[in-house]
Order: C-alpha cells, then structure tokens, then sequence
C-alpha cells in the first residue's frame, strides 16, 4: 500500500519509502530569484491575499527542485488576519491594536471563527490542481501559544516580555485568550483540509520561551484541543516547536504525527527523548548552505546519519531558509538525500 | 573564616552563608525612577562613558535594596568601545561598521587592547569607594562567541543569521576573531580586577542559538581561554550562558566558580547536570514579578526549594529585570529571600 503514497505522505506514517523525502521551510521565499521579481510588484500581504499569487508562489520551488511536499504561501498569522487586529507586516507580524487587558481579551473572544479563510481555500484550490500528484501540500498555521506571543506583545521581540507578564498578570485572561486561538486554528485547519490541505503544520516558533512546566501549563493544553479536533481529517499532523530541546518529552504527548526538531538538537537525541512513535522531522543548521561544498555535504551526511535508518524522517532544515542561500545549494542539497536514500527496490523505473 | 566574606563571596565558593545572598540582572536600569530621572538628562553611552554618572546608576539599587552585591553599569559591548567600530544603542547595540569579510577581521585583529577600559577603572574606583563592605562589586563583559555575534550581524537579531552563515563560509576568519575578541575579554576583565572588581561575570547571551557540538566547537574554546586566563586574579568566575540549558554539561566543564542559569532550566535539574562543585545562580522567571504577591512569593519559594539547602546558591532572576517592573516587587523579592533562608546562628547581631 506505502508504495501508492507519495514519500512525503508515507514517511509522516512511518511507512516505507523509496527515499527520504525533503521539504524545506521557507522553500516558497526571498532566496529564489522569481519571488524577489514578484513581490518587486507586490506587497507581502497582496502576495498572501491573493489565491492566484499565493498559488504561484507555493509552486515556484516545485518547479526548480525535486522536493517532495508544497507548502502554501502564507504566514502564521494568516487565521488572524481580517480580525480587526491591524495585522500587517514589517516584515515581521505586527499586531497594530495588540491585547493587552483582560476586557481587551473578552471582547476579542466575541470572534469565534478564524481570518484569512476565503483567500487560503482559493490558493489551496489552485494549487491542488496544478501540483503533480507525488507532491502533497502541507498547510499550516501558528499555534496558538505563539499567536497569543504577537497578539500581546504587538510584535516579534527577543523574549516577549509583555506577553510573558500578562501570562502572570491576567492568568485567567490568557487562558482564555490561549482557548480562543486554539479554536481560531482549529476553524482554520478545518477550512484548509476541505479545500485540500494534505498534512497539517503548527509553528510554535515562540515556545522555547517557557520553562518546562509553564510550557505544559500554558502551551500544551490549547495545542491538544487542537491537534484532537483536527484528528477526524485523517491528515498527518506536524507540530514544531523551535527552540524546543528540554520541551520535546512534554511535545511527544501530544497527538501528532510528526514532530519537527530545530538544528539545535541531534535528531538521534530527539529520537531517544521521542521514542519510535513519530516521525521526525528536521535538520539541518540553515546556515550549513552557506558553507563549501565539502562541508555542506558533510553536514547533510550527518542529520541523515542520526535520523538513523528507518522511515520516520522527513529531511528539512531545522530553522526556515535564510533570505540570502544560494538556490543552487538547494538543489544540491535535495539531490544528495535522495541520492543518499534511495532504496532500490523503489525505483522499479529507473532501472 | 566564611563569616568574614560577605554572603556574595562566601556562595560563589560555596561556603556557608548567613542567608542565600540575592543581586539581580540589570539591577541598575529603567525600572527604578531614579535611574529614568538621570536617563533623561543623559544618553546611555554618556552614562556609561561618565565615571561619576556610571557609579552614581551602580549605587542607585543598593540605597534602595538590601542586594547583596553591586554590578557595575556597563554593557556587554564595553570592550568594543573605542575600537573604532562605530558602537552606538539604539536602544540594543549597534555596531555602525560590522566586519563581514576575512579581509576585515584580520584588519581588525591587528588592536589587541581592549576598549572601554578608562572609564570602567574610574568608575570602579568611584564605586568601591562608596559601597559598604558586605556589597561586593561584581564587574562583566560579554563572552566572545556573544561579541561576536554583535560584531558580525551589526545589530541585535532574532537568531544573528549573517554572524551564524559567517561561521561556515569563514571558518577560518571566524576561528581568528574569537580569539581577538577572547584576548580583548581578557585584557578588560584585567583592568576591572586593577581597579578593585571582586567578581568577573561573562554573558554568553547567544550560546543558546548553536547546537551543542558547534558550542563546544566555536564558543568554548575562546570562553575557556579568558576565564583560564583571569584565573590568577583570585576572583570569582561567573559564566551565564542564556537559554542554555542543553549547553550546561558543557559550560560546566569551563573553569568557573559560578554557573548562571536562566528561567527555563529549574535549579535542580541545572545541579543534576553540574554536579557539586559549582554554585549555581538564578533563576526566577522576571517576568513573575508581574503577578500578584501571593503568586510571586510561591514562585520564589519555588526557586529557593529547587536550589536545595546547600550554601551553593545565588538568587538571581533568570534574565534581567524587565524595565516596566514595579520596584516594590523587588523589595518583596529581596526581603522574601532574605528572611526565608537567614541561618539563626549567624545572626548573632540581630537577636
């Protein structure tokens, strides 16, 4: 059966696969000539609203690399767009009338559905119908931690520091701050599947701010009501949460399919906190594509050395693509893990 | 022969102490009224530069609280300044002409004194002369690997990318750099110990962005040159490598007396890791001085439970002191600790 699953799909299973599959995050962005040419003409926020850019943008890597899933152009932020937030973006997500009191929460909390659906269902549509089948698109929102992260903060900061007091100062408007995103991502994932999302992604870019027991106190319990109300699509579900290395046992409970593992933490060692139930997701340092070609192989060699042989690893960079990669190692890179896993019993055609 | 030492001293050699001293990161800074006063009469390098402004800001907290011991007002980034590399804070550093190219470390590599070192030796000078005798000073630098993040980058950043690509496409200029910047750390931590500094703290506040074998590869070295170095100065040696927690096994091997642990690693977990014969400083979460009093005095209650009975313990916060904190929070913060671990017998004084 394995083998009618595209490698991507296959390995989120576990199940068998020709080779490693390799996605990357970032993959639709600044690094490739043909994006810096579009948004030359078009805002980020026109490129991520409008279905018919949206939809090019996500198939722009496809196009030149042989990697293994999509992933669609938006950001994070997207289920909170059309909110009445003055989301906008500079370029990081600023939140213009940020959340900052408890009645500011519980007026916030009248919304109950989530933003940015019309346009992501449109540019899903577009891109299901023209990616070839062995490329399944991920879909993806930001978990709801981390969107409370921006919603309170008002901007990306080093530690987040006004996010972080409000979660002592207003303890019960977080929580239900944290319930209502959770329910804003479900309602968003939810729109993504039925217009033909394939796997399903949470960014928990801001979860490494919190010690352990604040991460399973306020992160893990918003992050399970969602990753179980989406459990009844059947799509594989990724969770990733950077800077997650003393997180990862707590970030195991959950029900994902798939954990992604940031450059900081050897896969062999999130392995050995995980245990053989998921599939893992990761590597490489984003910065190894910046280094000579001996070395870039050498690194390469090493994330498919401690993701070990079996066929839970999709390969991936451990952080997004830098602005500034050469594409050419891109395409080096995809080349040298499918080259390096190929199993040959796969490749009926080729021989 | 302990009870001599003031309790700061006494726990960074893990001797018995009259209660678990307490100092706070940033102690010296925008929360307190009296700093924002002198702020608006006097830019932050003008402060930092002016020996009579830096001891007067020093000395603030201590007429305020009863801390156990003094940091001087400076900035990681004073060994930088004067190195003709155009440091300026707006608010965070900034260095006006960063050095991107093998070409421009070298060129660089050709100071070998540190900067900043003028004005720290009079201000030091200022402040010893001011502070009472249970108060020691303690002086700082940033450690090399965070320096040079700064210096390579130009400005703070989410994760340093051109610092961490610089890395891998100039190992070599990389490699050479943090040896300068290890020599400068050295060279200035001398001139602090001349001039009456009776405690050396480095701040690694980036370690915590490499994965731990490029930490030991690309930051230990440099970080165990300096600490080796200031060694016969017979002062204690603190080290605080931020969001370091799968970094401590390493960072304990460096030849250090006290270890800085941030909020996210609870103190028990950091001794398991260390083992004994460090003591250990933190680690409250700022951020809980931002709840009410019932729920900060049970997360310090917390802190002091995890450190353990032994005298190895420095109360500190995790990271430093938010600017929107209230004051009294602090003087809550200092009285609890204090009264919470006073030892009768050394308190022949008071009864």
């Amino acid at each position: 059966m394995s083998e009618t699953l595209p490698p991507f799909l296959a390995a989120c299973r576990r199940l068998p696969v020709p080779h490693t599959p390799i996605w990357i995050m970032r993959q639709a962005g600044r690094y490739l000539p043909e994006y810096r040419a579009l948004r030359e003409k078009h805002d980020f926020l026109t490129l991520m609203r409008t279905p018919e850019l949206a939809a090019e943008v996500t198939l722009q890597p496809i196009r030149r690399f042989a990697l293994d899933a999509a992933i669609l152009f938006a950001d994070i932020m997207t289920p909170l767009d059309g909110l009445d937030l003055g989301l906008r973006f500079a370029p990081g997500p600023v939140i213009e009338r940020p959340l900052r009191t408890a009645a500011a929460v519980e007026a916030f909390a009248a919304h109950r559905g989530a933003g940015g659906v019309e346009s992501v269902d449109q540019a899903i549509r577009l891109v299901r119908e023209r990616l070839p089948r062995e490329v399944p698109l991920i879909c993806f929102a930001g978990a709801p931690f981390t969107l409370f992260c921006y919603l309170v903060e008002g901007r990306a900061s080093k530690h987040f520091p006004t996010a972080r007091a409000f979660l002592y100062a207003e303890p019960a408007a977080s929580a239900l701050l944290l319930d209502v995103l959770a329910d804003i991502a479900i309602a968003y994932l939810e729109a993504q599947a039925r217009a033909g999302a394939q796997a399903l992604m949470l960014f928990d870019s801001w979860a490494g701010l919190l010690a352990r027991d604040e991460y399973a106190r306020v992160c893990l319990p918003p992050m399970r009501k969602v990753l179980a109300a989406v459990g009844h699509l059947g799509l594989p579900r990724i969770y990733f949460p950077l800077d997650g290395a003393p997180l990862l046992a707590d970030a195991a409970t959950l029900p994902v399919e798939v954990l992604g593992v940031d450059w900081r933490t050897p896969l062999s060692r999130a392995r050995e906190i995980v245990g053989p139930t998921l599939a893992l997701q990761g590597n490489l340092d984003p910065m190894a594509l910046f280094a000579d070609d001996a070395e870039l192989d050498r690194r390469i060699d090493r994330v498919l050395e401690e993701a070990g042989s079996g066929p839970a690893h999709i390969f991936n960079l451990g952080h997004g693509i830098e602005a500034t990669t050469d594409p050419d190692k891109v395409a080096r890179l995809v080349d040298r893990v499918h080259r390096a896993t190929a199993v040959p019993t796969f490749a009926q055609s080729t021989v």
